[in-house]
């Protein structure tokens, strides 16, 4: 594989939507958007793979070496976060992208046609800051959202998916590839991996995340001339419920629940009324569900004991809750020993935000691969990651990929595990048993 | 004059922009602006008056009995907040132009002509709500503002005062009436009126305001990955400044100061992303200046500690300081000589709320009228005023007009008081010694 090329590209994409601060600003089916998916088509077709684009704007890039058998799928996404980072999801769709040539050149020059065909993916919409929720294209494609509902979500100037995805040109016709095992690696977001000089992290766990949507109604008034008694201000309740999120966090051991408020919107915010209404939402995670339900209780509580002393309605509707997922004991392990291999260091590790392949892990048996990020910084412009554990962690999904598309994490009994496309994945699994996962453990 | 016409025409003009809870909608220059622009072009039409329209949106009626002749101009503004009340400004314009045909009518079957001319005004933009400062187009006029600083105004959409303007059909070129003096009735919009059973009130004075620009700055970062001790999150600070907007008023003795926050963005506003950015503005009033002083004092001492603990900056700006301003004895006098003769009860009062009364007053002996609000309330969907008050408010307002007209606030000696629009006011009054007032007291 030629390193030089890969970083080459790595550079090249992080120019696409560049900020001021060497961030990016490339958020989900906007023009720089676009520029990236353009990059990518580009890529796949000079690569001369065939490109799919499916009905939520994934797109894919096929390497069919065997007509008809299923694919091995690797990548992320390429959007990012308004004011974001260069690394979060670009690196693993330009990662995947090397991955798969040095793969395909393997296979042309011996002769060898492996088990699976491989197929490399740009998510849409991983971030979810333009359009929630987040991680909303491989969860279309995994079954786990209704693909119908996701396109007539609208972004804060009532902007549809539908609307913005056709608007770039990406709302495509495909149904995508059917699938039998996945693999994608990113930054790690956190400090773990830097703490303990370790390269690569082998995530076995995500962690329980729920959002509150919280609609705080006041009544508007004049700021001047209504006594500070008469007021029933929508923003003075809403910026104590925002204290309130924050602080549950000290209920509980260091670090053991993270929360935040990261949108809100205010009517009619007009410096002299007082205000209204206020709509925010509330992001609660931890690694112990029980640990998310005690704040949730609790900030009902607080928040219902608010409503009654401002005189406010204050509704509070749970949404977004995604349960820890699992990743299957047999990739973790397959991993491990792929790093031992090729001389990485590695270890397991948690992953607190929410990624396309916690989603494909429903669908199919999926690896999650992590790489160090300086201080842990992301979705910010100060991301950071370098260039010695982007190249090692390139090789890391070679290795990976060159395993799953010769079957190492698939048994060889039956097709049960690969599925297609737009199939209710939850529901197949469990009527399965569990075996996409169980099976292969 | 007929009751029926006017209550007409109020409940006419309250359609335009209604909303689904009997208020009205028609921030400064949006379509519904344009459509009561429409109205009130109309009726001065089928007045026979002449229509001007100023370099800032100002709608002017003039009956110009004596080509040449100073007016006397009442009026107020026809835009409303988001989501506000039927009376706030309309009121005025309506009881305006009645008033105004009342005494047309008078003049042309007496055949007696007053020594000043008569003109009605629709201002431009008296909220504030899209177009901040408010009361922008008195205050242009009157010179306390200047004309190309507002047209670069934007809202937040970007949409510039000039642009907004243009689109309508509403940025003119007239210069507007030279003017000899001012009256503007309006709804209290407090309880004190109502709470004393008196029909008018004669404002003596405005309270002191001012506005703090906040500017709060953190890092982005990710809700989920970023441990809770890392995070500078600007919407925790902006929370706890909010609060402490609120708080303050409890310094001081009940109701001797107001505080809000009413206008609020956040940036990124992504619900899985820390904010980095915060921007609200912050509203002091106080009928003692020093008290307001003592308010912002307390609030910047605490902000910079707040800045210090959070690791976070707080950029605080003051902006929009409006002096207390005293309308004219001789006006008020004046005006409760009037309601006497006309068996109308009254009393002197403060307006806490700006109006284009005050910036006029700057320019021009100015009289402000209120009518009782029910319940106080304004700003807001709820505001009412009875029909009885409103037809003891255009009798209050036709009797005081006919005064002015005759000239009965401005001393016979010299043109002085006579000011043309876009003249230095302020600096004009104080080379005078203050004599535009002083000198009819």
């Amino acid at each position: 594989m030629s390193t030089a090329a890969f970083l080459n590209d790595f550079h090249h994409v992080a120019t696409i939507g560049a900020t001021t601060n060497n961030g990016v600003d490339r958020q989900a089916a906007t023009a720089d958007d676009a520029r990236t998916r353009d990059w990518f088509a580009n890529v796949v077709s000079h690569a001369g793979w065939d490109l799919h684009v499916d009905g939520i704007g994934n797109m894919f890039g096929l390497l069919e070496w065997t007509p008809g058998a299923p694919f091995i799928m690797i990548g992320s996404h390429l959007d990012s976060q308004p004011l974001g980072g260069r690394f979060d999801g670009a690196y693993g769709v330009i990662a995947a992208v090397h991955a798969a040539r040095t793969i395909d050149a393997e296979v042309a020059e011996s002769g060898a046609i492996p088990r699976f065909n491989l197929a490399v993916v740009n998510w849409f919409n991983e971030e979810g800051g333009r359009f929630a929720p987040s991680v909303m294209g491989s969860s279309v494609f995994a079954g786990l959202f209704d693909r119908e509902q996701m396109l007539d979500v609208t972004d804060l100037q009532g902007i549809s998916v539908r609307e913005a995805l056709a608007g770039i040109g990406y709302l495509g016709t495909d149904t995508g590839p059917a699938v039998a095992g996945y693999a994608e690696i990113h930054i790690e977001q956190g400090r773990i991996l830097e703490r303990e000089s370790i390269t690569i992290g082998l995530v076995d766990s995500s962690w329980y995340t729920q959002k509150l949507d919280i609609e705080v109604l006041g009544e508007q008034s004049h700021t001047g001339a209504t006594a500070m008694a008469d007021r029933h201000d929508a923003l003075v309740a809403a910026s104590k419920i925002i204290l309130m999120v924050h602080d549950v966090t000290d209920d509980f051991a260091e670090e053991a629940l993270v929360s935040s408020v990261g949108q809100l919107t205010l009517e009619p915010n007009s410096p002299i009324v007082v205000a209204r209404r206020v709509h925010l939402v509330a992001d609660l995670r931890s690694a112990d569900p029980e640990i998310v339900k005690a704040a949730r209780e609790t900030l009902l509580r607080n928040i219902d004991a608010l409503a009654r002393t401002h005189d406010i309605l204050v509704n509070v509707t749970d949404f977004d809750i995604r349960p820890i997922r699992r990743f299957p004991e047999a990739g973790i392990d397959l991993a491990a020993r792929v790093a031992d291999s090729i001389g990485l260091s590695s270890r397991r590790i948690q992953t607190m935000a929410g990624h396309d392949s916690v989603a494909m892990n429903t669908m199919v048996p999926s690896i999650m691969l992590f790489i160090p990020s300086v201080d842990g910084i992301s979705h910010c412009e100060r991301e950071f990651s370098t260039e010695a554990d982007m190249v090692s962690g390139l090789e890391m999904l070679t290795a990976v990929a060159r395993e799953l598309v010769v079957g190492a994490l698939t048994p060889m009994t039956g097709t049960a595990t690969v599925i297609t496309a737009g199939e209710p994945a939850v529901e197949a699994l469990a009527a399965a048993g569990g075996s996409a996962i169980g099976g292969a453990s």
